[in-house]
């Protein structure tokens, strides 16, 4: 350890240190870094999550001057369900992920009304269903229960504060292999008590 | 009843035998059927189960001169899950449907090695996971569990007879609203104990 003049001390960079450098850094979105930590979790076959396709629609397609079947003129569709979902631990998961630059809040615009019927519908049929949101400027991401954020979008609120990720949600870990390490959070809030 | 010459009765369709007519004949193709019972099942509150959207591999794509973002080249890529996946009595369940116009048998080269892998591993993991057949022919569907379909994988068949989804699988029947009443079949092979 080194002495500094003014009596302060520069330590080492500790693990607990490190789980605050977000994988970013490694230059992947928040999205690759989910999609990462899934194809982790199903290399270490503990669990079974994917991301599902982007729903398209196609306005044209046909065979090119190769003979491929090829999609000439497309669209992005607006997806009816989340982005993920898939089997843990013998438990239907389901969640949707979103990242926000906003440093005090999460609006919840950035949630489509039949995607909170979905997470909402899951927790009803006996799932577990959240979202992951991603601070980019806290450099911190917070998992919050679908039956949460059900009181919260009933309360009649448009957006959640960051100070109530804080105290209703839960801080997801950083990792190597997975860069977000959610199903340690999912053992915690849902599995506890097994 | 009405009596003929000969002494046939002619006899009024009954419900079972119209169990047999099959919604094909309303021109939907087997996928659209499918899709029309598992949206009944949600519109009943039933199961929550969906397709997933088809990949794409996007090669060329911009906003178009309307300033609106358009695919402008893609191809359909292969999937490496099954088709269907959602949450029915708190369980996982998944599945793929195919349909064959051979008479005697379904050839397994119609389920790609990933999606038999991507069932079994469903199966390891506590969910529910089986396949769809419809044989057109017949005008029968079957659904056979995949730990029967890991059987006969495992025992090198590059193909399933006809004879044997009568004797291993489950027969399916047509409904009006969900016309392929699949959760029926659920209900039997993976609740009857309950």
């Amino acid at each position: 350890m080194i002495k500094y003049p003014n009596g302060s001390k520069k330590v080492a960079p500790t693990k607990a240190m490190h789980t605050k450098t977000s994988y970013a850094d490694r230059g992947m979105n928040f999205e690759e870094q989910i999609n990462q930590s899934n194809d982790y979790y199903r290399v270490q076959n503990k669990a079974i999550i994917y991301k599902k396709p982007t729903p398209i629609k196609v306005v044209k397609a046909g065979k090119n001057e190769k003979g491929t079947y090829q999609i000439q003129e497309a669209y992005f569709a607006q997806p009816s369900t989340t982005d993920y979902n898939g089997l843990y631990r013998g438990c239907y998961v389901d969640f949707e992920a979103k990242e926000t630059r906003n440093v005090n809040l999460f609006s919840l615009s950035n949630i489509h009304a039949h995607q909170l019927e979905h997470l909402f519908g899951i927790v009803e049929h006996g799932g577990i269903a959240f979202i992951l949101v991603s601070f980019v400027r806290h450099n911190e991401v917070y998992l919050l229960d679908a039956s949460k954020l059900k009181e919260i979008v009933e309360g009649g609120a448009k957006s959640i504060r960051y100070e109530e990720f804080k105290k209703e949600g839960h801080l997801v870990p950083y990792g190597y292999q997975a860069p977000i390490e959610y199903l340690k959070v999912v053992d915690e809030v849902y599995f506890k008590d097994l």
